[in-house]
């Protein structure tokens, strides 16, 4: 088993579940390579040192330059906020680094298109952390639309829904609430959580050809934790948008900050002619389905506890025994898993930053058409 | 349409549920018969005639012999307390009426049987008001199981939970709380719940043959609603049993009525080799039902929303549209329906007095093996 | 207790639900009148008559106009196809009639404001049956958000979902399908669904200011019931809309007939400051409530099972005992008690012709969103 | 943070369980100890060594004497069938070693007095692996119960419920099945699932005083996977039981592996005088509670999502965010945390030997009660 060093830029909620998924993945996954958590690197040396000790990296850097230069790191892995990604995702390509990078991609379009030829150019290994396509429930829902289930689609329908910020006494800005600065995070709602129902629904669904969207930001001022003064939100706190796939389908989307009673409801709903599936994040180890070609007598919802081996659920069989459940941090398991198994077969693991520019380009559009207050097409690449 | 003499005697929650359904069979039901809410009979006047009015009985009767003996009546409707069922039951078959009794049967089974003589001697139409086995889902269950779709069976277990009795203020006897009163009741939730759930459950699964079973009386003296006394309570508060089943199978009861959050939770779930069946009176339009039969990753229990027409869910193509659910109510409706069905066909109507009696000595059983603390054993009749 | 004589115009599907409503309402409401079912309406003569027989109407009518100048008549309601109901209720406030009148109002705005003038003129009590309204559940949460307990609303969300024209074999036009039929619905899913959640939700949360909309029509082509040829669909049938309230929350809307495996999921959400809401209409005896003021540890969604007396639950105590639900039906007869007691008042009953008004305007503003692509305000009355 | 150094022996199931909490529990939680996987242990060689190589074993040892009486080992973690238990266990007393061992105790209660005598004598640290407790959500019911918050409990009702074996193809014996085997389990479902019930029911609600018990073998014979001969079968298949706690409650059991849709349903409910819990494995960061001290319209069952932080759900400030849950695994990592935290203060950690030793004596109360037919009283120790 060849061993390849990780590089890790970030300590936050992400470096956390990135270093988790490397320490993890050889005790259940058979992989011809074995990540080492070499090196952390962050600005807070303190703060660093605490979280290289506890999750075993072996050394701290405080400059992701020297990090990415480093001809000790294998694999460079960005957890750092949105604003960074694109600086050192360019430099890490050019020093041939195979690349991990939190979602979204980019701060915009333009940004993304620079990353995508850096890694296409350099030919690394990339993949962009959309880590809910391998939640195993998920994962069987492709399954069953890409064996045509469900027939011709309709619907797609998908909602991310969280309540953490209503309070007007959360702040922006700085270490635990940089997802509300503009500045850092380019966008709220949008690019925060839409950005992964988009990617599975694309990916589950087919592009996405054209939206219409209305945004809301509710509190208009908050104390940036770094200044400490109060500062005008410049993020969307809530986004819906209706739009239309190339296969003819219509979607309906929502995110919100502001759902009193939802933590991290991140919800999909897929109605096809032959059958329909519905999924969420707060059960994520069930996946409902509805087959119309039950008898009719005995047509329901079913409630897949999606926990079976023998290759009926995917990746289930890597874990404990049917009827056990696992969590949130397994899908990153999972996503090191299958990126070190393309690395290995040297083939390009999806979301590739590729992939993930055909997300970024609905986010863009979607901000578009809430400015304007219209539809705004979207362009096959 | 020929008419159809209804004589009410009780004007309690039950005299309401059974006029119910007198007055909407018709409207619902393609029948030969028309049901006439003809007389109402209770001790107190002022009541019943409010009763009557209410429903549109066209006169009231004081007296119980009275109405049991007029030429005028073709049903006799008994929905008394149940130390008032075996008098009046047999005196109605005496005078050749059709009757339907309320459940329990009896206070024993004792009485049982001498009912169960007098009906079959007189060969009058006789029913006892085991309402749930008519609510669709459950008759949906029966019907799976009848095909043959769970295999053998393994376990039934029923739960039939309330709270309505954990304030020691609540009294005893009385009007509305004559349940509680030993002496009106002859037993607790024994009598009152569980025959519910033993006569759906031997008429899904066969004959109990042998239970074991444990009581409790968790509050011992109660204010008599009638006396004005505090009085020991002679029922049982909470009764469990297990037991075995002519089939093979294992069965597990219980009640109670200090289940603190449950009102009218029945709950059966019985256990096959191909499948399993669940279900409950708190959404009772609904069945779970799970087919060991469908491919190993789509399995998961169903929910099936028990309002589908054209046959295929039972009794639900007389009422609205697919997808809108009925209650508790139409329950009773379809009793009525299928007696005076079996009537104009000149057959029984399931569950008899014959029928409820095996019920009846399972009671017996479980009263007697909770005093003893052992098993008793249930001898076929 | 005062008799009112009913006349009801169409004898379909509502025509059904009202008619057991006048049958069933003065058994377990205390009210001033007494609906009497005196005629039934409709063009097909043997169809009536059966009608009426089964219901117990003790005449039929061919002619509408005849129904609604009958000296006989004191209740006109309203079941026939959209198209028909201005002509019919503007004739019947002529002559002086109280009116019920089945939802949508009327085909378009227009219609719907000589409607308004007619009754207002007239000074007949009026009444359009958006009978959700009176789900126990759905009274119970227009209370709760009326008391303040969801505070500040940022979300409201609404969806109706169907699954019965998804085969391209359904016919349009006719008897049981002219709800496909634009010549005759006015609309598709639009007036016939989303005017429901249309209807709740500016009862719950306010007016509607603006839309955004986008409407399907995913069969092209459908057989006509009564031509017997291919016509052109000209009816939405799906409809997702977004919107802003005058309050400054945000609406989603969708509704569609081509959702495998729902059959009438009509559901609404609402998001507030302290707490939020949920109802479907397939579990209509359940609301689910989340309180923030909850301690922290022991927040979490309630499931309320809306039975209880007292009080507590709009409408229960009049029915059975606490556990024990109602179904679909029973909104039908909480919307003729609440009639006929505003009518003993002397006051409006709402929704009356100016509340549909209003939720025409949107659906109106809907459809012309999704024809221009664009952005429709609604201006106040 | 001091090393301690753990020996493995077992490298089944419960192995991977184990190491796996040993591997992450430093990421999580800040400890005195960190433990150190040195040593894994079984008699075939080659299984051992793929089972080291998998988790990071330093060492593979064949011999267990070998492990228990290496001056390198500090913790002795006992993984293998329950027959082995009590020899392991008093050797690695006697050898001074801490000792974490797998549930059930033991075969029999006079075993599990050797063994708790042994380590009382020794002093050593030890803990009897029902991690059950250690789910959050099942610690979160603890602390409601202990609080007041449930007032006097009436009734405890536990299921584990598993349909592994209802195919007579499966065999008994051998490395897999050894659970089916009564030489190697000592018991069916009794010791191996209905321990976990007992356990969680005497932490939750005190002792239990006696027992009345039913049992099945359903399948009489199946291949012994070892000496390749059909061989009568031992085990309880089901087991049903009910019984009295020393607090006055009732309690009501039961566990099968004949429970068709069911892999591993664990739940349980418990009734008190001013709410109600439920919990069922399936779902495990959920907990169902019913508080009777709401406001009469408000009261219904709580869906608690137990991942909040800052204390208010137990264990999970240490993993993700909210909204995010965690699986079956980590239950095994909070308990090395507890154990280590409780080596550290040098207090005892629950369940400890002497705690197992009271479950042991209801699994065998229970099994004599239903060899026998009648109850079986349990006297305090």
């Amino acid at each position: 088993m060849k061993k390849l060093n990780v590089g890790m830029i970030g300590y936050g909620f992400m470096g956390r579940t990135h270093s988790n998924a490397y320490r993890q993945v050889n005790a259940f996954f058979d992989l011809k390579y074995q990540p080492v958590l070499k090196a952390a690197c962050g600005r807070n040396s303190a703060a660093v040192k605490a979280f290289a000790d506890q999750w075993g990296y072996t050394s701290c850097v405080a400059d992701w330059r020297e990090l990415v230069n480093s001809p000790d790191i294998d694999i460079v892995d960005i957890c750092v906020p949105n604003n960074l990604h694109a600086e050192i995702a360019i430099a890490a390509a050019k020093a041939g680094k195979m690349i991990l990078c939190e979602k979204p991609l980019a701060m915009n379009v333009a940004e993304g298109r620079r990353m995508v030829a850096a890694v296409e150019k350099a030919g690394v290994p990339n993949l962009v952390s959309f880590n809910y396509r391998r939640v195993p429930a998920v994962a069987l829902a492709k399954r069953l639309i890409d064996e045509g289930k469900l027939g011709r689609i309709f619907h797609y329908r998908a909602n991310f829904l969280q309540d953490w910020t209503i309070s007007p006494d959360v702040p922006q800005g700085g270490a635990g609430t940089w997802r509300l600065d503009a500045a850092a995070a380019g966008s709220g709602v949008t690019g925060d959580l839409l950005a992964h129902c988009i990617d599975t629904a694309q990916w589950q669904n087919g592009a996405i050809t054209g939206v219409n969207a209305m945004t809301e930001t509710f509190v208009k001022e908050r104390l940036h934790a770094v200044s400490g003064k109060k500062q005008p939100v410049g993020i969307d706190d809530a986004c819906t948008f209706f739009c239309r796939f190339a296969n003819g389908s219509l979607g309906n989307f929502e995110s919100t900050r502001y759902a009193c009673g939802h933590k991290a409801l991140y919800t999909f709903e897929i109605n096809g002619e032959h059958g329909s599936i519905r999924w969420d994040l707060h059960d994520l180890h069930r996946l409902e389905w509805f087959s119309h070609c039950d008898p009719g007598r005995e047509r329901g919802w079913r409630s897949l506890h999606v926990t079976d081996h023998g290759g009926d659920h995917p990746y289930m069989e890597h874990w404990w025994v049917p009827g056990l459940q696992i969590g949130y941090a397994e899908s990153f398991v999972h996503q090191v898993a299958d990126f070190l198994t393309a690395v290995a077969a040297k083939k390009p693991c999806s979301p590739t930053f590729r992939d993930a520019l055909q997300t970024q380009k609905v986010c863009e559009a979607v901000l578009a058409s809430a400015a304007k207050g219209q539809w705004v097409e979207i362009a096959a690449e």
